[in-house]
């Protein structure tokens, strides 16, 4: 925990605040804080701050908060995520939130279990609680929207467009033999991106060609497929450097 | 489980193996291959190939077996790992296998915790079935080199001039404020890379200054930590992409 997250209806009118549980416990034995004591805080979905330790018992922190930093950025990047086995959706939705997507959308696709839409992973107080993890190691404040999705070509049909840009459209795709590389891909500069990773067994080819006949290009990783919760860093990491990409003379002059 | 990896010493003559165990039970149950089928199979350590399926009961799979692919390309990367909480040591292991380091050097520093030299996953079984897994899931069959130092300074001063080469070495190093950017880099290409991450507290100053006297450019992933499962792909990914970038025409006249 990097960062102490708070909703603005825990402080009080001179942003003090008494924690009992996880934050308290997280302070007095890891932290080990004691009276004097500035941490980081944020509110949620707003300003980063700090917070100074006014006492500890032994069940209880009070802090005094004051919010003046401004919030960090958001991406406005997009993750579309082929529903995962319940085990790993956790760890995805941490890094997805640490890495700083602003949406994310879990999507059921052909190879995607039907079980785990009954799965208790998917309900709202586990994936809020898996995002605040997010967040709370990333020192970020603002919670990505999350959807779930339960029908692949109504949402790329008829919901994909309102939600996000047509620029900067990835789709992680298992290619065997790679004709190209992750260089040949120019996305548009400082514009969000809207990455569509498969499940395990990969999108059929019906849906691949749905989202390639969408604007999305087929990005491969090369010949050694990867776990989704490194898939996911490892493609955002590029293309995220790739779109930073300082301008070459090259292509000023061209 | 992406690749089926043997011993040599499991197949006969004919290159034939009956399983039972894991490997068994994964081609039974979820492969739910039947006789004729043909499955990825590799040697550990050496080349890649097809295996067919002779018969399938309801306790082992034999399989005959053709090595006739080259073996996956190594990288010669190695990181350079402060040791992490034991739940999150399998997951790392696995994960920096998977991207392909070839060697893994495990390494107390000064925040590393005292009791995870007495945790079992540090012990030579557990390490080396999540790099089985690691191999499985890439398809890599090259099992990385690992090296377990309990002692910092020793290790930097005496050993590591002997492992790694002198350039192309990073270390992580969490900044508040970036004054460089990942594209200030320049790995020379298609060198090795190596790079080192700290604990979760981070290096100490004297740590951090021993490296960097050795020739390690701090890099920074800006103002939002990652866990060391995150960051490990997030920085392999990009300086990979930085070392394998092509070559401008501004750098070819400079």
């Amino acid at each position: 925990m990097n960062l102490l997250l708070f909703r603005p209806e825990e402080l009080d009118a001179h942003g003090e605040v008494r924690l009992v549980g996880r934050r308290a416990t997280h302070l007095r034995t890891i932290l080990r804080v004691d009276a004097g004591r500035t941490v980081r805080v944020g509110l949620l979905d707003g300003p980063l701050g700090r917070g100074e330790v006014l006492s500890v018992d032994r069940r209880s922190v009070t802090l005094r908060c004051a919010f003046t930093e401004t919030a960090p950025r958001r991406t406005g990047d997009t993750l579309i995520l082929a529903i995962p086995r319940p085990r790993v959706l956790g760890r995805v939705l941490e890094a997805a939130t640490a890495i700083g997507f602003d949406t994310i959308v879990l999507l059921r696709t052909w190879f995607v279990d039907h079980g785990y839409f009954h799965s208790k992973v998917l309900e709202d107080d586990n994936v809020q609680r898996h995002i605040l993890e997010g967040l709370e190691q990333a020192r970020r404040t603002h919670r990505p929207r999350v959807l779930i999705e339960r029908r692949f070509r109504p949402f790329v049909e008829d919901r994909l467009d309102a939600l996000v840009p047509s620029s900067n459209r990835f789709v992680a795709h298992p290619a065997e033999t790679c004709t190209f590389t992750l260089h040949d891909f120019r996305p548009e500069p400082s514009a969000p991106i809207t990455l569509a990773i498969g499940p395990e067994r990969g999108f059929v080819p019906f849906e691949l060609e749905f989202l390639v006949a969408r604007g999305f290009e087929p990005v491969s990783l090369g010949p050694h497929p990867l776990r989704v919760e490194t898939a996911v860093p490892v493609l955002h990491a590029s293309l995220d450097l790739l779109r930073t990409r300082p301008t070459t003379t090259e292509e000023v002059s061209s």
